[in-house]
């Protein structure tokens, strides 16, 4: 089912030493090597927080790679697996229905959709993942790419029928493609910490004034035989109206905390949960992206509460000061904390700033040093932690339907409000690494053809 | 409302330095110090695991004190603030209906009932929480104690008709006290710990059939609009009957770690669940009360699963045993571990068993160390942990419903199959404490008027 493909393309590689570790190169292109393959010629490919972490050496590699995780473009080649006769047998539905000129989004891990993994919705930990930019899977900063387990992998813009979440399928097609890179990663990733947030049983009783355990039980099959177990929760007293108020931090304000942001924004107007909010960063003009962002929301995009920003300095004093009006009584704390860093001091932080029975939600990228908590000031808050990368796929049709929605952000490249700070060609790959590794640059989107 | 009270009472005391550090020794007795107190006359009081960390020097103490943080008694004195004509003025519940006379079990740790953090159900986090037994507060193994924020506190048996739960209330009266204690904390220590397992968001899409995150997103207010936003939950393909069946590990099979393992049969029962469990313990003699209380068990106790007994050497391979059939291709692990022991080997081996997307849930008691985890790690396998403090107040009328249930172990004292398995007089404690240590005895239960 190939069509004919180019011997040679452009990549952005990594080296793992030397002066020049970007350089753009002429290399061979992809090939399909396995049934379940697709080659996707590349439209738009983003340059993330995540590659920092092999290009400044946090990441070892032993081997020249090609960058990118982030990528948007055409299906040019399938393997056998998605002949029609093959499709046949009870393969998921894309293995079926996709086909050569599809135009696609991918997540940066690719997934199976047949895995007890990915049926789960833990699609970043399906037992085929592999990390598109990785020395196991070649990125997507390049004109082409192989896709492995395509069929479980992609996402066809529009979604084909047979693919959940219909409602926003036609509005989809109507989107740049700079907004629709952002469902490869970034906002996904943001959503997930927000749901992740909002979801988690110490949560829970603030957004449904349901006191613990009931909030949280009711979801089980028997949660109505619990609930009449439990019945008010234990202690027989009514939340006040103060115990509904959501008190949050977020601890890192780049491309992925502002998605956060706007997640649980969205949710939390939804979900018509009143909050603080103090969002933190250490370096200004990623505050000052934030703060312009949360001003431009209309109303209707970020519900009822407090919104504040600040250093890292100030986190502690800002987070008592919009927390104490509610847990009472001088315990300052939020009851959920984000880290969307990835090193230790933000660990730090997002756990100084919780209150006891709080979770901190980490989706930072963490390396080898080991955590930095003490187990008796763990039991001491009883403190809940998630960790761990994005399962995109799963969370793919809650971002999408926030991407279309959240136009008058995700819409826009340049600019004080917008997510996407330029789109260049990608022979200045190696000016962009550059300058997006030292702050001059914010987002960065690559067009492999320009 | 004071009975007449002995000047003198009976009380066990640790000593923070020297040989015998355990003594029964004759001290003034408690008075009211607050009108939020109450005094009860203690008619039994446990010995437990929690007790050793002081004994052992793991936590410091500086000064002399009363040991013991479960109890049942009589109240036998009232302070001011349960005077009917105090009680008027919006006081929860129990202000208003703990009479002298009346029959209570105490969790371990007071709490007033009128903060955020007890409103919320958290109640072992109450701002004015302080923990029996412990240098701010004597404790129950004595003939009489002092309980702060009575009202919040104490649970009368049977409870008043204003407090939840009514419909085990008259029954509750039936039980033995030996029984009753169990309530103070090992029995709602165990709950906490099944339905912090079973509650949580990595964990609910096995059990519920939804995958992630739709299966935890639609207990919020707004959960039927963001289902319809998710639909399938994203990767569009049906669970497979395998998927949901719960891979679980217990690491620690002392009292609570028993507790636990009921509970969580019982729930997994409830909710028609299927289940690998492995349970694993160092010392052969919990092993074997493990083996003995499962068989045990009616099956309508323990609903349909797998359950496997072994050291922590064997605890990898069981463990891979019990779960290849379910996880897929090589990946071994739970779903949940469930930590019940209070150190950092423990927490090791709980992270080794667990799957990607798993959760550990850690109710044991930990001290200064650092917990033994590489971020990079808690990254790779999406781990998520809970750590803390039972709220035993909120859980009281969950674990009040199991303990009616299974009296055929909660019932019993002494034995292969029971949970207490010796209730001695007060003088025996220095013997007591020495033998309980050692693993000579199992639980232990003195009455102070023996
Ligand atoms: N879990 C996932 O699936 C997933 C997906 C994408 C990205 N990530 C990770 O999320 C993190 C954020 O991604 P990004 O693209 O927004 O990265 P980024 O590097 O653009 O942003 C990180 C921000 O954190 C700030 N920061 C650094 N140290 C801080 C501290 N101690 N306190 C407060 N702020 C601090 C920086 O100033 C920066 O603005 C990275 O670790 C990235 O690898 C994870
Ligand atoms: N979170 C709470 O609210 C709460 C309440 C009560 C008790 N606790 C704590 O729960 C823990 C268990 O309580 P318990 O009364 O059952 O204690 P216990 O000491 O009777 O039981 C602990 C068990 O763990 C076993 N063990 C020790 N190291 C182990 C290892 N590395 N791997 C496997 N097993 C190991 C021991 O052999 C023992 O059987 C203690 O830390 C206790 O302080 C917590
Ligand atoms: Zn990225
Ligand atoms: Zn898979
Ligand atoms: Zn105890
Ligand atoms: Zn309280």
């Amino acid at each position: 089912m190939a069509e004919s493909l180019p011997s040679e393309h452009k990549a952005v590689r990594l080296h793992p030493n030397g002066e020049r570790r970007i350089r753009v190169e002429t290399i061979p292109a992809p090939r399909i090597e396995h049934p379940d393959d697709a080659i996707v010629k590349v439209k738009l490919a983003g340059l993330c927080g995540s590659d920092l972490h092999a290009y400044r050496g946090h990441e070892v590699i032993d081997q020249v790679i090609t960058t990118g995780h982030e990528f948007v473009g055409e299906v040019v080649a399938l393997g056998a697996s998605f002949a029609p006769e093959a499709t046949a047998k009870n393969r998921p539905p894309l293995y079926a229905t996709l086909k050569v000129g599809d135009k696609v989004v991918s997540p940066f891990t690719s997934s199976c959709a047949e895995c007890n993994f990915c049926r789960l919705g833990f699609t970043s930990r399906c037992a085929n993942s592999l990390l598109f930019g990785s020395v196991l899977l070649e990125g997507g900063q390049a004109q082409y790419v192989r896709v492995p387990r395509a069929g479980g992998t992609l996402f066809p813009i529009p979604p084909h029928t047979s693919i959940p979440h219909a409602p926003t399928a036609e509005q989809l097609t109507s989107l740049a493609d700079p907004s629709l890179l952002l469902l490869a990663d970034i906002l996904p990733t943001g959503v997930f910490a927000a749901i992740q947030t909002l979801q988690h049983p110490k949560v829970l009783p603030v957004i449904t004034g349901r006191p613990f355990p009931l909030g949280s039980m009711s979801v089980l099959p028997a949660g109505e035989i619990i609930a009449q177990r439990i019945q008010s929760g234990g202690v027989g007293v009514e939340l006040l109206e103060e115990d509904k108020i959501l008190n949050l931090a977020i601890v890192g304000l780049g491309p992925v905390g502002i998605c956060a942001l706007i997640s649980l924004l969205d949710l939390l107007a939804l979900n018509k949960t009143s909050y603080n909010i103090t969002a933190i960063d250490l370096l200004a003009a990623r505050r000052a992206k934030a703060s312009a962002i949360y001003r431009s929301l209309p109303d209707s995009a970020r519900g009822s509460g407090h919104f504040a920003v600040c250093g890292t300095d100030e986190a502690e004093a800002t987070v008592a000061a919009q927390t104490k009006g509610t847990n009472g009584e001088g315990i300052p704390g939020c009851h959920a904390v984000l880290e969307i860093v990835g090193n230790n001091s933000a660990l730090t932080l997002a756990h100084t700033l919780l209150r006891p029975f709080g979770a901190l939600i980490s989706v930072g990228v963490h390396q080898t040093p080991p955590v930095p908590f003490i187990g008796r000031a763990l039991y001491a808050k009883n403190t809940a932690l998630e960790f761990g990368r994005c399962p995109v796929r799963a969370v793919f049709p809650l971002a999408a339907e926030l991407l279309l929605r959240r136009q008058d952000v995700f819409g826009k490249v340049g600019g004080d409000e917008a997510l996407v700070d330029r789109v260049v060609g990608i022979d200045d790959a190696e000016e962009a690494f550059t300058r997006f590794e030292k702050g001059e640059w914010g987002k960065v989107i690559f067009d492999p053809w320009k």
